[in-house]
């Protein structure tokens, strides 16, 4: 006969927590979850170093840990590492990482000879830490799914964007254009939200050795005479973007809408989008949205439904990919 | 005092060993270097079983194993699987793989919930086998190189595929075409090897669920009365490339050329390729040109002269940046 | 106060799958267990890549993934990797393996240098890919369980084939041969199933460096007059045993049975089995008997069910030993 | 509509098992949990191979492995090695290690170079076998938590044997003495325990290639005329304490009260102890007290009760560090 | 007979790189070797993300990765991780991380449940980006080397420190005195450097969740009449240090020396070193002492020389031991 | 033009090291080889623990770590681990770990559920504590080579014994007798060594349940009229061999030979083959002979000339197969 033994019934708890960058984010989340997040202490020693303590345990709880990569960026990565750690070492079942906007996404992979690939070093820090599952938006490249070993759950602002674009442009005649060669395949999925909509892109060489610097050569495609929307996954500097709409208006464009899912915004980049030749610029909160990143032109949309969704049919274990999109 | 030691003068031993699929490359290579391949035993067993055993000793020696992944796919890549464990457990010092053509490599991404990620997969088998290094030509993504965890030599073979295109195109009013959105980038690349070179895109929807099948959209750019070039990665069943050429024709373009780095063939690649409007088509040997892949217009340049200086350079340990190109 | 949460009830889900090889295996355990296999599309690409994917959410399920390693085995094992690793990005909560014959079990060892351990190669993969646990039936060496750094569910089809020999044999006077000096031991196994047997062996020296060729030298053991049961573990060509069968029906004995769990049958086993001197030849289905493999003597039985209870213990967390038999 | 799927609840179940040096210990434990100790089959084979089986299903089980590492201390370790092994091999679903007295921990980092730093070797070995988590008692260093990848529930024994000083005590002119400048730290925290008790230490050099043999130098602090409490985590071979109460009774100390929380006592520990000036050695059943470590002087409090209720913690997934101190 | 080979000799090649946060120190150190630092491009984008590129070859050398952590401490300590990868990358035969002050040393135990241990998280980054070896200066806590699964060279600068102070105090009556109840043991070693030297420490309660705050009890030790010499590893905000100073200025000291190894001088550190009574403060350059970190009291003496040594001894594999002290 | 760069000649050192229960054999391969063992503190601390310290730098160094698993074989095991740890954290270049006796390898599989397979485990922490490489000779399983990920070095003593035998036996008419049929196959390779020898074996039923107890049954083959040869690789309490030689015995054999690689000969070993009808029992050294171990019939071979030749051959990478046999 087999001996007396416990057993208790499972009731799986589901935490969130969030570093320092995106309590705002991660607030507006846990209200759509109907949850509060976990009580945090996080704070900086005199020498720069980061603390981070959990007032409550969480041992034996699905735990969603919020970051999101914003400036000043190596600290907002560190504080993410060292609160998965210690939910590690305080005996969470699972963790999961929700970077809403990744760091280090652009540098996928050697453009030159001893260059780093620091996407990957970014993910490989997160799986020592000890994440289980990581969840970002629109992500550089979509590759970047492989260079983490376990589910990484992919999601897209996409229609979010799409849909208050939609609410922008009267016209039928639309053109969606990619500033950047490289991003023509993001274009082509914007097409199937506008019915006839073409598409066009802009010819520029990036000089891989000059940071944030860009040259922009001419528009391939047809753009005269039509609304256009420019479409960019990140908006850092803005400069690429800035010539991308002086091309297009210089080509004749009608009104002319930049999106972009996460907003860097970079110096100078509001100077240069409130001059340029944009009607609207219509991004998300997948990074924080301060007073200097503001200007008339701008249209945030936010992602905490599309987040709450998602982290409700994880924690649920019910599909993700039916409710957001192909890659999830 | 220190007690006797024997100690040995280190002379590091280079040895090359291919594959069944790819001793017709390698070999090439090894006469470039002025070695001979390892004598290897390698046979299939009746149930389909592969066996594989060198017949000379690689104690200690920098070791460089071919397989080249062209179909049979999955027994080409289990092959060097199965020679790369043994390498490494008769003491091998080092092992890189080399990889002309690199199977897998268009599964980089989930496209869909619930698709794999083969082409970390495969890299991950390598490394579980014991590879050390990788080497590798004009992968599908170069992201791919973050798929593995330690040095990956990309190589490319533009230079030797537009060394040979600049022979044959006469005209200097030329159009560089992508047959696909996502491969405008490398277009780029092939602008900067013909001046006032122009770009172009097919703009396609491919879908995902359904193999091989492509549809063709319409042309980007300016093509009209120009000889042009039409460039890609791989060709497989080259049914997007015809209809890209077909396009271009349409579209009023003279004097068309086909490039491609691998030449995979599915039919009916080689039927399709022969009946369209293209002058040329120019590919390498990374994949084995075999009989019934040959017709009037295929022109052949071989990679070995490229491998076998690569290999030396990885051998000597100098900088292979240096002599290929940026992402060495 | 702690602050609020989501809490959800976990019931665990048990989800089959299996890949191309072994769909009318895991069929027919899916009836046993009155569910039903998961939707999923596999093909291959026309230069061979395969491509897999599920058609519905494997979210937090239990997930078996079948396949057995039949020709062409480098694909079906390739074609199982696949699966596992979209399983593993889909959030599987974990992954059992089952593997009715395992593919490449007979290359356990070194038997020569520079040899591979491929059988050691094949566990590494199912772990690089994300096994949890592997599920076979009369892997060639017990040992090749040691091969998992996980659990291993070793089953054996002994009873049910030992049952269907019972029903066959009627004299009271069984000889069980091994037809290779290195299987005794399971021989042994088979002398508690009849009373009153005697072992013999067929002493042959396999030259290792020829593929399915094998010199059968002579009985040692007892086998005139008697019904002799000839056991292996495995029949691929089919050589060892028609030559075994051949020396003990020359050494007097009466009828013989030829006996094995993987019914492999490379040709010309089929021809060979035939024309022997065996009554009967009983196999079970752990690969699959097609059209090509039947002949009169030869006799099916099912391991499904013995597949269904297994899972069955495993899914609900019950003894699998106490089922099954000691290596469980 | 999705296929038909088995489901199950989930019952979490219990398990306590023991290695054979801490059954003493493991069964006290079960009886405050209300449950059985798992039969479990161990013995050495003729040449010392240890042999351990378990008698009952642990699939799917959380299962508590108990062993201290008392003399013979390689053997107890190794068991407690081989029955995690067979655990992982079983099916357990978690498998937490639980060390009254961990081995080797004062070996936790090198002194001399060329040493091992056999703490972390051990946390290593243990976590190769498949340790899921380890619980442990006042450990040499706290350091040794960062030894494992994982959580460590890390208890102290300050409380029940700070209850059992203080009914012995009944000066309130009490002196916290550490035996060693190493261990102050631990003192300062026996200081909230005593109102306006003082700190002491004992100044002495260790010399580091010796082992078991330690010079005392003079007392650093107020001990005259006052009730002392030496205090130490661990009493091996008792010289380093017998010194200290000898150098402190010199010092014009009333009272001794000898603490420490693992009772090695290796020879002549027990001598030295009870001719020293103490009144009271007290120590816990965190090591076996055998016969021959018993003498009158001896007071020996039960951790069973801590452990019962940070087991319960850990299985019940409530806060442990709730329970028992800041290092849980 | 075996196949033709290439052979070559293998001369190590020795490669030193900085990160920006040590060149000052790194090119001391190569002055001292003889040799050039590896010129570097380090740069940060405008979202803060930093991207660095070697200039030459790094193939098959010995490269040692300066990096002190300094404020800004997560940036620097990511340039080192992102310089790491791309070594690993560009094929370096093994990484040797130079760390002179290791950051985050002190969070190396949990203090409180629920805390990390980020001392362990560093090292684990440091593994997974490619380190092979650490070479750092008095680390907090000499258990520290056991966070790496690898050879760590553990220097001290005591003797370089202790010989400057040597040559300030003029007395013969000198006290060792600990700021801290915990770092006592490091102050015996110091009493071997002065004839006759007797021990102190101040009994003080840090509260562990305030940073940077501290409250000190009084002198355990004899320090009336006698040159005190306060020792530290590091020294940050100095109020733990400058309320030292007072006790024992209060307790009657005479002269008072302050010494640390590493000057992290977090404001208001220099302000309370110039006011406090002590007579010289005796740093390393293990951090960089900008201007405002200067005051009159400060001496500095250079580690470059030791690190020299050490890294000769390092890449010419003679024994670091003998050259530096028991913990190498 | 690249900086100054130190360069240095790499001279490859070799060292020997021995933990204590294998000085003997050690001594006798240094000897062999022309060097001396590598002068090793190690001792047992009053508790049990092992401390092990090298006294000379083995920085850069080939090193071999002997350790022979004897009784106390834990101890022993652990020994050999602690000195590899040091070795690593002492940057030897890397380590070969030589087990002549290799512990635990009868625990290759689990016969029953719920057992370990400690010879997987033992290898695992192998490779945890920082084995490059393993040496052993005559391993009871073959497939033990596949527990380690790398290289195996797999020596056979059956030369060496055979060569013994052979001035031994004086009759052309051999039998080489198994006593188990797990090791028919080791039989075989014997019957090579000796012209008409025939092949006979003991059929028995061994009670996994209760350790060092043997049934013994009949013998399978022609013994009678014949010298009988019993071949085993391991002879520990001597039960199966003893019972074996009286079976042969009373079968008819005229002249009986004892073969075994590995005298473990635990009690009451010494006392049955003394008795027993045995002419000779021939051994190597491959465990120490002690003098308890000694009787009048017992031959001992030495192998260290064997593992010299054996670890030249390594140290200088030339092949080990074609010295000692197929499996190096």
């Amino acid at each position: 006969m087999a001996s007396k033994k416990l057993k208790i019934d499972q009731t799986k708890k589901l935490i969130l927590t969030s570093g320092r960058a995106s309590v705002y984010l991660a607030k507006e989340v846990a209200e759509n979850l109907g949850v509060e997040l976990l009580p945090t202490k996080a704070y900086n020693f005199a020498n720069g170093e980061i603390y981070v303590r959990f007032n409550e345990s969480v041992r034996g709880a699905s735990v969603f840990v919020f970051q999101t990569h914003c400036d000043p960026i190596n600290d907002n990565i560190m504080e993410q590492l060292i609160m998965i750690d210690a939910l590690k070492r305080a005996s969470a079942r699972n963790i999961t990482v929700v970077i809403p906007c990744l760091g280090y996404s652009r540098q996928d992979k050697k453009s030159l000879g001893r260059e780093p690939i620091t996407s990957r070093l970014i993910f490989d820090m997160f799986t020592a830490a000890g994440a289980s599952r990581i969840v970002s938006i629109d992500m550089h490249a979509a590759q970047a799914q492989g260079f983490f070993d376990g589910p990484v759950d992919h999601l897209t602002a996409q229609d979010v964007l799409s849909e208050k674009v939609n609410q922008l442009v009267k016209s039928d005649k639309v053109t969606i254009v990619s500033p950047d060669a490289g991003r023509i395949r993001v274009s082509e999925e914007w097409v199937t939200k506008f019915p006839n909509a073409k598409l066009a892109f802009v010819h520029k060489t990036r000089d891989v050795t000059q940071p944030n610097v860009s040259k922009v050569g001419k528009i391939v495609g047809d753009v005269e005479g039509r609304d256009c929307i420019v479409v960019d996954d990140l908006i850092d500097t803005a400069g690429t973007i800035a010539k991308s709409v002086e091309a297009v208006k210089k080509a004749g464009a009608k009104n002319i809408y930049v999106v972009g899912t996460h907003a860097v915004f970079s110096p100078p980049a509001v100077e240069k989008l409130s001059e340029c030749a944009a009607e609207k610029v219509i991004v998300t909160n997948s990074l924080p949205i301060t007073d200097e990143k503001k200007f008339s032109k701008l249209e945030v949309v936010s992602i905490a439904p599309l987040l709450a969704r998602a982290l409700k049919a994880i924690f649920a274990e019910k599909s993700v990919a039916s409710l957001f999109g192909p890659e999830s």
